[in-house]
């Protein structure tokens, strides 16, 4: 979502733009938070946010325009993936993370995936902030690489950090599972086992 | 779904009200499927089934009595996990029947996942649905271990099925990945190379 409409001089960062940005995500957010995406509406996220209808209507459009926003802003927060010194240690940190912003009630993590299955434009905004987010994570497999702990062949290291993270999302997200205070460590533990023993190395050409 | 309501003596199996539920059913799994669950309404099936609406409303009540009648429908079909001899096999086997349920156009498993974001009983239903068809999958790792392909210690079942099919859900459902032919093969043997390094091992009282 870019300003592009919006010819206003006082666009620079902290400025009145930014200040109404600010207020009106913060709405999406609470308003997602407590009524779902389903209860998401222009008019609720104007008054919640003390925003003049008519500014919500010409900078986001539609409640679509609102729910990308809120993901691309997602996206520019300064996040880092965890750096502990071990493979094991670095995903059970990033898979706490993830039960963390999927545990929290009311979750905007789970709300935003709900909101992506109604809005094509949520879907694709959601599945670009993961994109990168794993794409930042590979971080992590280079170090593991460079500190010995993986084999000598190369890793596919998003296929590696996808099946560290992927039983937290299955479990808690899909199969409503209660949250499991040792799922992070047991997941991370899984894929570094399963990457010790070869199973995300590259080159190979046909299965084991 | 019971029938509890219904006292017309004609409910013996094939009869006129298995006859009606199969009508109305396969009208919910189309119009779920063409249009997701935000489409789905009462006169839409009773429509598209031929089934006069009060009968509809009568046994079905609304909407979310319609989607849990059919999940718990697919639970009734008599379905029996792979088995290839191998666990390799029968995860792979199994990872294949998922992907393929979450990849055909229009998918009937999407649609219901997406359902049981926005309904409490489909969430329910579906919940037991996936439970039961984990339970009933156990049975490929307890043949595994008859065959002496796992660690002698025991393994916890539930958490290799899960490390086997979470990227699938993950990839397709959540990450919204392209299909990728080699997934349910490659997915299945990180979880089997996992279990061969005791990840799944149960009676460790603390992580490795």
């Amino acid at each position: 979502m870019t300003d592009s409409l919006d010819t206003t001089p006082d666009r620079r960062p902290g400025g009145r733009t930014a200040r109404i940005r600010a207020q009106v995500l913060d709405a999406v957010r609470a308003e997602l938070a407590e009524h779902g995406h389903e209860g998401l509406t222009m008019e609720g996220v104007a008054t919640r946010a003390g925003v003049h209808r008519a500014t919500v209507y010409r900078r986001w459009r539609d409640v679509g325009g609102l729910l990308v926003d809120v993901i691309d802003a997602a996206g520019e927060i300064a996040w880092e993936p965890p750096d502990t010194g071990s493979l094991r240690g670095d995903l059970t940190a990033l898979n706490q993370e993830i039960q963390e912003s999927l545990v929290v009630q009311p979750s905007f993590a789970v709300a935003l995936m709900a909101a992506s299955f109604h809005s094509e434009q949520a879907a694709r905004a959601q599945t670009q902030l993961w994109t990168d987010r794993y794409a930042q994570c590979e971080i992590i497999v280079e170090r593991a690489v460079e500190r010995g702990e993986l084999p000598a062949q190369p890793t596919d290291a998003r296929s590696l950090l996808i099946a560290a993270t992927a039983p937290l999302y299955h479990q808690l997200v899909l199969l409503r599972a209660d949250p499991d205070p040792h799922l992070p460590k047991r997941a991370a533990e899984a894929a570094v086992l399963a990457a010790g023993a070869g199973a995300f190395s590259v080159r190979r050409t046909r299965p084991l």
